[in-house]
């Protein structure tokens, strides 16, 4: 029987035991979609990290380097957290280190906390990533990154999505009111979820920062089947 | 215009500023709802602790000692967190002093952090709470107890039918997605809130307990008046 929990904010992390279990971080607008994409369009690895200093470090490395704080791109960085830079061949064999607002953070927190495997959640490759959960067996933890640890509607939203994805396909015990609101949820905002998330605060932020093909993008279902999870220490194909 | 937000946990209290602010503190099941009756059963105050040896140390001073951890009364105190003790003048023009798993402590933290007024929130004097904080202008933070820091559905309905509520009295600003959430979810479960609970953490354990005629008695809306809230360190009838 699989486990499913659901975590709404890093601030909340340590109140579950995550230790053997799969993790999946969730920032859906739009770290760890971007980060799926990379990996997608060829990208050999991405390193998050939680400083701007880090990202900048390696990028004497080699890596290409990504920064984004309040959703806009720091100055002096190749990329910013948009998954279109990504496309074209832009990241194709290369690593990118990767620091974000609310996100990259939680990929490390995730992976320090003793989990068995962090996984890099998105609609971009959902079926792919619930079957290798499935397959996998493990008990599940979704973890919402939020917004500056604070709820949001677009992480819950994946987390129920997911948790009812999982709880069709594999038997599962949901005992946690976090899971169970989340895909009550889910339910209400699937026929159209981009609707739904118009009166939420980032949806907001990120349109009023001309986001919103971000946005349109990162809420598609499924078009592709690479599952994305930390590899000796960055994210990889897993 | 009347700004609300919804704070779903006590871990996450610290990133809302609620000072000057009225603050609703919410533990549905049962704390909250125990200190509305108590206060309309006539009982001059209910003084909230944090600790078992806090509420003991004021049994000595006259007050009535109540304390609950983890759904049960603590043995050697006065009463637990039934508001069906409070019945039948068992509490008239008496003080209680009580401590309770969640309720309790957010009372004080919420006093502490600033708050213009901090308000015993339940269904039981909702309409009439409601009336109140309407009448009084300022913007409100729902702050729901949960469970040991761990989110909860019972407390986030409250919080739900409570936003609902003064949206559909006064001019509301709602840029907070956990009271979008909040009130989302109250309308999926209002027509019959018992039932959309069965599901959930804290009913299985006060089942469990045998506390169904708390929970039966904590869901009904609106059958008292008396709105309740922190008067010089106590809650009092405001």
């Amino acid at each position: 029987m699989m486990n499913i929990e659901v975590v709404l904010s890093p601030a909340l992390l340590h109140l579950s035991d995550i230790s053997s279990k799969n993790v999946v971080v969730i920032d859906i607008l739009r770290a760890t979609s971007t980060i799926c994409t990379a990996i997608h369009e060829g990208a050999e690895a991405v390193k998050a990290v939680k400083d701007v200093e880090q990202a900048k470090a390696l990028g004497v490395q080699g890596y290409i380097t990504a920064a984004e704080r309040n959703g806009q791109k720091i100055d002096g960085f190749d990329m910013g957290n948009s998954p279109f830079e990504c496309m074209n061949g832009a990241v194709l064999g290369k690593k990118i280190a990767l620091t974000t607002t609310n996100g990259t953070k939680c990929i490390e927190a995730a992976a320090n906390a003793g989990a068995a495997n962090v996984l890099s959640g998105s609609f971009l490759n959902l079926d792919a990533t619930v079957d290798w959960l499935v397959k996998d067996g493990r008990d599940v933890v979704l973890f919402c990154a939020g917004w500056k640890d604070s709820f949001n509607l677009e992480d819950t939203l994946f987390a129920g999505s997911m948790a009812s994805m999982l709880s069709d396909k594999t038997a599962c015990l949901i005992d946690c009111d976090a899971a169970l609101m989340s895909i009550d949820l889910y339910n209400l905002a699937k026929g159209n979820l981009m609707d739904y998330l118009k009166k939420s605060s980032h949806y907001k932020r990120l349109s009023h920062l001309h986001h919103d093909e971000d946005m349109v993008y990162c809420l598609q279902g499924s078009i592709f089947q690479t599952v994305v999870g930390v590899v000796d220490t960055e994210m990889k194909k897993m």
